[in-house]
């Protein structure tokens, strides 16, 4: 039997993803086990110039109409029409694989149902961590812990800007705009500088690990735009890394905490050595204790390895797999609000400030410390106030 | 349908499974998709007084014999009696779940073939980084991709040592002591220190990744008996940690080479910051450019979580997972000698060498340098024994 699959959105993803297959094509259909061929490539623009051209179609309805065709591969990014097409696909049976953040952290409920109901297969390892093998590793390997936090480096557009800063010396505002000149900044920078793509891709983490969808709009987003150079040098001189963390932690009742916010990450920690464009996610756990998954968040190839990995496990699996899987969610009361959040805060204060701890660090931009007790977010936010911070960040 | 499991060996790693699995029963299920128990455990001694005495027997055959047990976990260490034990159940049709590298390295070509040839699963992937997932990542996750080379910090013990020279400036011998004293080294450390234990493990990924099984007497392996703490001061100076290193690498012509030797890792990367009992692996591929999994290598619950990663899989496939095997072999020629193996080289000469290179670092133990070319092996050898080195290490 050959499985046929078909790859809608033939921009970077998805033309990576035809790249990869045929380069692999025979070591790929070893690991299936089964023969695979790519049918259709969906893209409303015109590629009759492409060695690939007889595969082209506008018409997403001849993949839908189309028995042959077991597994959709989507590379098209937001939420439509990917999730239209992607749910009619999973209604007729047909298995899915995604690297479509959005769309996973908005409807993955929905789909992920779709796929139990039909007995067929939701995949989306590459929408966290691009070609990092983490979604299947968190509900298969770990299948015998408790996980109890997960804490990450999930956008590399940010990690590279804060990279340039501790690294080179370079403002935020400087680093940005050499990030936008090699491409890994988009014009509008808004969905990585603020935190919104590593939010969604949190979500995903958290909605996997703890069984129910968690939307972005209820996790507190901040992301790295106030970060001055000043705080990074003297974050480093204090024995830490600044980084976009996005984070979440099971709270003794229960409840589950997500955030996405810049964090001190102490340099003993390996995730403060993830440089420039590269994502880590840390899994804690009763059993494994901590382990962290290193690779590349973004590109062409490394996404393109993850939705295919995904696609060879959807050939091989002829039923759904029901470990990978959430529910749906109205209610956010098992979601605590961040001011629960409790962690060592990171001061940059006047240096006419009296009474600091031993160990701070004085320069031109003020006074440097971090706490030696926990304090919550609302007591660091009121600490802050009181001692007219310029800066106020957790410890990881 | 209830899943039976029989457990071999109640030390270490053995309770730990059984403490592990009660502890996470529920969730444990969930994720196999079906209710699961330990029926048997097995062991020669006498644990009369545990809580799960009526599980006890001294006799496999007992598991052997009794339909029930579809899932067998390993944990006696040691090639016999576990692999006529595995043998045996692999030939009934019982799956297995093996920590156990040296059997795995000395015997899982003919393993595997049992399970294949009997429907069932022989997974291992406790055996290689403990905790870490990197087996069914490997093969499944990465599935796409040409795999290339792969790298590890694959020993607890030896990783502990070095980074106790480096930190805290510790001796060889002082850091060794420190080990035993911590019982993360043996009374005999030669296992660890000679780089027997982490050539085990670099065998099953090399197998594994190229698909024909790779002995231990066939691989290069040095330990770090020999290294100074004067080569691990001014590694970092000239920017690099002193790791052992367990590695494989594709050369063009299809061979692969392995081995396990101190090398220098350089600081930008991530590697060189796996401290303490911390393993980690990296793995090469043309889809993924590279990625990195780390955690804990060893101890009781890390190495637990992944035999019951295992046994869950193990009750959840029916069916043999063909992308996990290699055949065995019994021609060498695809392993390329270590004289092939080409490097940037670390140096240690008397500090009256003329012509060093620019970036030498000189102190009382003589003068440091990496050479700017690529030498092999070999090459390596000649220049060291030319310029009268105390120390030659590659680089990674």
């Amino acid at each position: 039997m050959s499985v046929k699959i078909a790859v809608l959105g033939y921009g970077v993803v998805g033309s990576g993803v035809v790249e990869l297959f045929y380069k692999n094509k025979k070591s790929i259909e070893q690991h299936a086990g089964c023969e695979m061929d790519i049918k259709y490539i969906v893209d409303i623009r015109d590629f009759s110039d492409s060695p690939y051209k007889d595969k082209f179609t506008k018409n997403f309805d001849d993949v839908l109409n189309d028995p042959d065709v077991t597994v959709v591969a989507e590379c098209m990014g937001g939420t439509e029409p990917a999730f239209t097409f992607l749910k009619a696909a999973l209604e007729k049976g047909k298995s899915a694989a995604t690297s479509n953040k959005e769309l996973v952290a908005a409807k993955g409920d929905i789909l992920l149902a779709a796929a139990n109901a039909n007995n067929c297969n939701f995949f989306f390892e590459a929408s966290v961590g691009g070609a990092i093998p983490i979604i299947r590793p968190l509900h298969r390997c770990l299948a015998a812990n408790e996980i109890t936090a997960a804490a990450g480096i999930l956008n590399g557009t940010t990690n590279f800007i804060l990279t340039k800063m501790y690294s080179d010396g370079m403002s935020f505002e400087a680093a940005l705009k050499l990030a936008q000149e090699l491409g890994y900044a988009e014009k509008d920078p808004t969905a990585d500088v603020e935190g919104h793509d590593a939010c969604r891709k949190i979500c995903i983490i958290s909605s996997l690990v703890f069984g129910k969808h968690v939307y972005p709009d209820s996790v507190y987003t901040k992301g790295i735009s106030e970060i001055q150079l000043c705080d990074v040098a003297a974050a480093d001189i204090l024995g830490h890394s600044v980084k976009l963390i996005a984070s979440v932690k099971k709270l003794e009742d229960g409840r589950i905490l997500p955030a996405v916010m810049p964090m001190l990450v102490p340099h003993e920690d390996i995730m403060s050595g993830v440089s420039d464009v590269f994502n880590a996610v840390t899994v804690y756990a009763d059993g494994i204790d901590k382990a962290m998954f290193y690779g590349r968040g973004a590109g062409k190839l490394p996404t393109a390895s993850a939705v295919l990995g995904d696609v060879i496990e959807a050939a091989k699996h002829k039923v759904t797999v029901f470990s990978q899987t959430w529910e749906s969610c109205s209610d956010n009361s098992f979601i605590a609000p961040v001011s629960e959040l409790r962690a060592k805060w990171y001061f940059r204060v006047p240096d006419d400030c009296e009474n600091l701890p031993e160990g701070t660090y004085t320069d031109e931009n003020g006074s440097s410390f971090i706490t030696k007790e926990i304090l919550s977010f609302d007591e660091a936010q009121a600490k802050a106030k009181a001692l007219n911070a310029m800066s106020c960040l957790p410890v990881l």
